[in-house]
């Protein structure tokens, strides 16, 4: 039976840089002692208020759990550790830049160093951010691995204590793979993007061609407004009738397969394994296109050049203007649609936080820019007609005008390399008010 | 090792009021064998088949989990038993009636007056009909929180075989926020929701002086069936650029705080903080408000204002009837796309139970009159022309109006004051048949 | 404390079947050692690489935890097992053909021959695809239940470790209720459905003979072609109105009961229950059919019918061709949107691997035939016409339609009985190039 009385805790970092600095403050919120383990425990920067500072030798001796928030290169020191380490449960929490730099794993390295300690890889999945400031949308879930199940239960138990949920992910093997998912970009849809982009653009020219060029070669009749709807009203169904084809393909392909060798036993070839793991993204994908196919089609009786068939001259400039007026509120619908989907709990929870923010930010600011566009095509030139300023107010489309073009002028500015060096500096932990602890920590930690 | 001869265990009940009825039948059900405990265990009113009733004492002792299902008013009694609930755990089912009722929260004051109890705070977020019915939608998981793990993971397992899943919450210091979590209704939601309002209040009236105003000032031209469709969807693309743009502005401006004071480490201000946390709410309030605005654009070519635009003569009424008709049916099907969605399981995970009942009932009832209301609206005076009535049958949408109309008017008989106030006093477990049992009962729980 | 040098561990299956070569492949893959029990150990067959065959009573010494991999029928030898397997872990993973038939479930059964082991019931609810290649979408949730608490802890840890997330349902009791789950397909959506089914016939020949048949009858005109869109569009909105209203109308009639009744601890009557148990279902066939409703309302102004009902002449053929094309493009979309909602990861957990495989497979390939013949009507007799090859280039919908209609030929094809009946045979487990183990085995497992 756990002693109930030894709480609150004490619990062990090292390192004090900015992901040891975001977990002592976390454990010291949510009730426990922490105390950091330093080269320099005199001068090694500021800690969270009522942590302490010592040795990593005195550090580790006080606690029985240990987070390593050190990177992978300086765990060498770690070695010499190893007899006060006996027996601890060493947390690895690190992640590396990019997949394939070390041949093992960080936390089988961690092992093979200290091979008497307990190591547990944990909380590496995580944003820093949700480290500081508790679970939130796509982090929630902790994932750990290790071979000692006590371990595991210990460290389960204080993820558990922060507000995260665990989920075992089995032995330290697995280390590796824990490793490599915050690095990653929707890999299972890679093929099925690149799929989709490349049946688009294939039947885009081809009827492009067949249509807007071949009527003005032989009739030298100018319809390129008829890209905007008519011609992606033509492209997307075809590509996602094409696309769902493809996702019921490889089952039937899989049967012949097995009728042919006539077992079930015998491993597929590798890019029909691959094209069945993708089958869900295929069919998601062509399900996008149904949509933009139904939102274009539904508009046709509201565009001008339908409204005006009938009418004796067409302006090709209106018919420009309507019809891309039309597309974007019809791109920027569905990217918002895909931005409601994706705050679904269950979808959050299965995306990686990266590929989370990817979408809400990069995706959202684009969704922002379409509808922004769309109305700005809906105004045309209005603001420069003074009838359409009654009484004196400005049309109600302006003023919805406003905060979004702040905004994306703002974040335009924001990308400027200058700006987005220095944010990016800021965010990755550096401070202006205090360059020489900064200089120090990079030497410590 | 837990012992497994001593199946089935037997789990203590203090208290005989409707909660603890509800649960000791389910845990009767789920294998358990179970004693009450009361004051005058001879008297106390109809406990479920099968259960023992004793003095507090003699139910403590036999015991050794103890579901404490009385009002917190009442508590005071457990300070002369704190001998016999020794190492006992002690299950806080309570909830109060509204937040800041009293200075600390009720499993800490159980805690307080039994210091070598272990309390767990458990149950509290389920509703009585699911304690007595097991889990459903909204009413799986079981939030849990004390400083005994053992005592937490004894509670686990009787949750877990009533077929709840539960949620550790820490140490018994979240005993306020799960206190506080069933009487919440959306807290995330209140700030987007009157911004949203705000917004779409202030456009009509904009919208409505421009357009219907100042036509009829001008030219004493009567265009108000525009409201109903016209005007609605130029207020809805604005709100929701508006809102979409507020969604992003936050990250921005808190980007140029860091800029500006080049460090991340320094707290935001409050009211950032507060917007920060409420972006998804705004981005999904947008999203529905563009939703909502592409159904609008939809049908302009439906419209009888549009059909009949090149017509001779322009039917206000009609005009009026075929738009509220329009609307009706959007703003209904809106509704029901909302409560299909809350019908997903990880979005009704997320909810409380309150927030869930709130959209599933009273939601579902707008939609109802919605749906219906457009209906009649479709109808108009159909039903008073004989030539309708083909073969002497009526048309296919009166049928349709039979049931809706009935439920309608049903619900509304039971919202009369008189019979809700018997209808909530039912619920609260009143009796017709033994007012006797029911004035005892409340002395005695 | 468990020892973790014990690692790797070893485990036991009875039965060299195909679900206890799928399961000792996977055991094997995850780290573990696993050895087979078997009645002729030298004789029984292909096992996986790496595992070792004995006799049982040797296999089930060796390990502390045996899978039975064994048809229920073949329980009978276990009984003269009994005192080898005193105190193991038994993990019954065994499904029956149909509901009820036997008079105890399969682990009871187990429980009953060997009572002094531990059963576990679990693994059952998973498709043998998964025990073969760890979890994914409707495969990754694992229920279990057994007395012993440390039983199922052991097979808790085996279940993660494979990478599954286990859901503890109480004690052996609930064993019937595990074994009925992979063969339940929708329970609670087969009165609702039935509803739906019985209120769209009724109305359609109800309006069919209003409509059309009095149309003829009265005035000899043939307006047949309005069955597709006019009639259909009728018909959803009717049936979804009474079904939202089916949907609120037990909650009323229980208050009423219980108003009545003066009491809430009497149960209501039967039907009451049932109906209660499968609103949410009404409702969101109710949503499904106004969805319906409003894409055939927004088409209205696209239809061949209505645009040209100011021409001159009807041509009854293409109105039926238009109107078709629109109808089997709203109902493949619909299929759609139905197929991208269960693919959202909470619902394909709600869902029995049974019910997944149904949707995924079964209403894939109808959206696949659906969309594939609203391309059909799209084109009609365009491929006679030589005007539309321009530049001798095919008109891109018959690219779009080479894919689809190979895969549905090949999905016919597999269709046919013979085909059909040899490949079930091979993804149950037989193999043509090795009859002879075939036989065997069937009499060895």
């Amino acid at each position: 039976m756990r002693n109930t009385d030894t709480w609150p805790e004490l619990l062990c970092i090292f390192g004090t840089g900015d992901l040891g600095r975001s977990l002592g403050q976390r454990l010291l919120q949510s009730g426990y002692k922490v105390v950091y383990g330093s080269r320099r425990p005199h001068s090694c920067g500021p800690v969270p208020q009522g942590a302490q500072v010592m040795s990593h030798t005195a550090a580790a001796q006080s606690a029985s759990v240990v987070f390593i928030c050190i990177q992978r290169e300086h765990y060498g020191f770690l070695e010499q550790l190893a007899p006060q380490l006996k027996r601890k449960v060493l947390v690895d929490v690190s992640n590396n830049l990019r997949k394939n730099l070390y041949p093992e794993a960080n936390a089988e390295y961690l092992q093979r160093l200290t091979p008497e300690a307990y190591v547990v890889k944990a909380f590496n999945t995580l944003s820093a951010w949700a480290l500081q400031n508790g679970p939130s949308d796509s982090n929630r879930q902790v994932y750990l691995c290790g071979n000692s199940t006590e371990a595991k239960e210990a460290v389960t138990e204080i993820a558990t204590r922060l507000g995260f949920s665990v989920q075992d992910r089995g032995s330290l093997s697995a280390a590796r793979e824990l490793e490599d998912f915050p690095l990653q970009l929707f890999p299972l849809w890679r093929l099925p993007l690149r799929l989709a982009f490349g049946l688009t653009a294939f039947f885009f020219f081809y009827l492009l061609t067949r249509d807007v060029i071949y009527t003005y070669a032989t009739q030298k009749k100018d319809i390129s407004f008829r890209i905007m709807v008519s011609l992606a009203n033509k492209v997307f169904p075809i590509v996602s009738l094409i696309m769902l084809a493809l996702c019921y393909l490889p089952g039937v392909i899989a049967a012949v397969f097995q009728l042919y060798r006539g077992t079930k036993y015998r491993r597929f070839p590798d890019w029909l394994d691959r094209w069945m793991l993708c089958r869900k993204q295929l069919g998601l994908l062509a399900l996008a296109f149904a949509f933009l196919h139904v939102l274009y089609t539904l508009i046709i009786p509201i565009r001008y050049y339908v409204r005006y068939k009938i009418a004796a001259k067409l302006d090709t400039t209106i018919a420009w203007r309507s019809d891309s007026y039309y597309s974007m509120g019809i791109l920027g619908f569905g990217l918002y649609v895909l931005l409601g989907i994706t705050s679904l709990p269950s979808v959050s929870n299965a995306l990686s936080w990266r590929e989370f923010s990817f979408i809400q930010s990069k995706l959202g600011y684009l969704t922002l820019f379409f509808c922004t566009f769309h109305t700005y095509l809906y105004g045309w030139d209005m603001f420069l007609r003074s009838s359409y300023y009654k009484w004196y107010t400005p049309p109600g489309y302006m003023l919805s005008l406003l905060v979004p073009s702040v905004v994306l002028v703002l974040k335009l500015l924001l990308l400027l390399p200058c700006v987005d060096r220095s944010l990016t500096r800021i965010r990755q932990g550096w401070e202006r008010t205090e360059p020489q602890d900064d200089s120090q920590k990079s030497l410590i930690t």
